[in-house]
């Protein structure tokens, strides 16, 4: 069954990126720390492993932050997958490259993107588009590189889930050590 | 050698407590969740062998906040080690009980730790304490018991450290899985 799951590379103290992210500097201010363990993405280890996992997901949901940070993806982000990006406006005039979709209703999204996966699961990319997944109840797993250094700053991937009732139970199913990241896999029990 | 530890149960989103801690409420709302793996501190498993580890250290350093809300520990935390309490302010009739004492100094404190643990190591309880020490390059290892639970709020074992210079690289040194926690640990490599 296809799984939609987070994807994503975060310090131990919580950050996806180092402070003051935006255009010419996505990753923020010594944010490409983070990405130090992708050197290995081709190799056969365990970092090698867990990045073909995840570039054989069938469809992509992105926030549109980082959507827009990826320069698009100048609309294929691999293998010429769907990719659904979550946003609040689309403008009229704003036909999104390859085979990238706007998307408003996250309930609409995540149908599309189970939709569109063949069978294969979905990837979710951006902190935002995560929040909004757990909140609809519609994020299956979850799944964190955690990489070993303490940014102090920067983008938190788990924020605003402050105003929604009770914690989201998590279950551990998968640890994997590889060169510079912890690889912890989480099936989410409950959602809010 | 002797090591300076911290050793934190926090929540996959970052969390050691749930919101409003305080004084018959130690764990903030919906905190004890937390320390579900620590039903299994007595037994053979995964969680029972982390625990005995953190219980076979030889001294205490902790912060002042902590030390409180645990009732002072009734002098005693565990086998009667020291307990070396970090705080700002000392009040002139105010004596700890047992063999807790007050250091309004980071680095007198951290070597009166190691003088005092009796060559085992040393475990430091509290986000302030860890955020003190690091500051002052004197914690040697992080072992955090990460449980799989997005509690959305509370407190934040790592915080306030977006002031200093540059990130806090660590190296991961063990991953064990118990029930209901994901045990962690990382040397510190440098502090800053």
């Amino acid at each position: 069954m296809t799984a939609i799951r987070l994807d994503m590379t975060m310090s131990l103290d919580g950050f996806i990126a180092g402070p003051d992210d935006r255009p010419g500097q996505e990753m923020g201010l010594g944010g490409f720390r983070l990405f130090n363990w992708l050197d290995d993405r081709a190799g056969p280890g365990p970092n090698g492993e867990v990045y073909a996992e995840s570039m054989a997901t069938g469809a992509i949901i992105s926030g549109r932050r980082t959507f827009e940070l990826a320069g698009r993806w100048n609309g294929d982000h691999h293998d010429g997958v769907p990719i659904l990006v979550l946003t609040h406006h689309v403008a009229d005039d704003d036909a999104p490259p390859g085979s990238a979709r706007f998307y408003t209703d996250v309930g609409e999204c995540a149908a599309a993107a189970r939709e569109g996966a063949g069978g294969n699961d979905v990837m979710v990319h951006g902190a935002g588009a995560a929040r909004a997944l757990i909140r609809a109840g519609e994020l299956d797993e979850i799944e964190v590189h955690v990489v070993p250094v303490l940014l102090g700053a920067g983008r938190p991937l788990f924020a605003g889930l402050e105003d929604t009732a009770g914690p989201v139970e998590l279950e551990a199913v998968r640890v994997v050590q590889g060169r510079d990241a912890t690889h912890l896999r989480y099936r989410v029990v409950r959602t809010r």
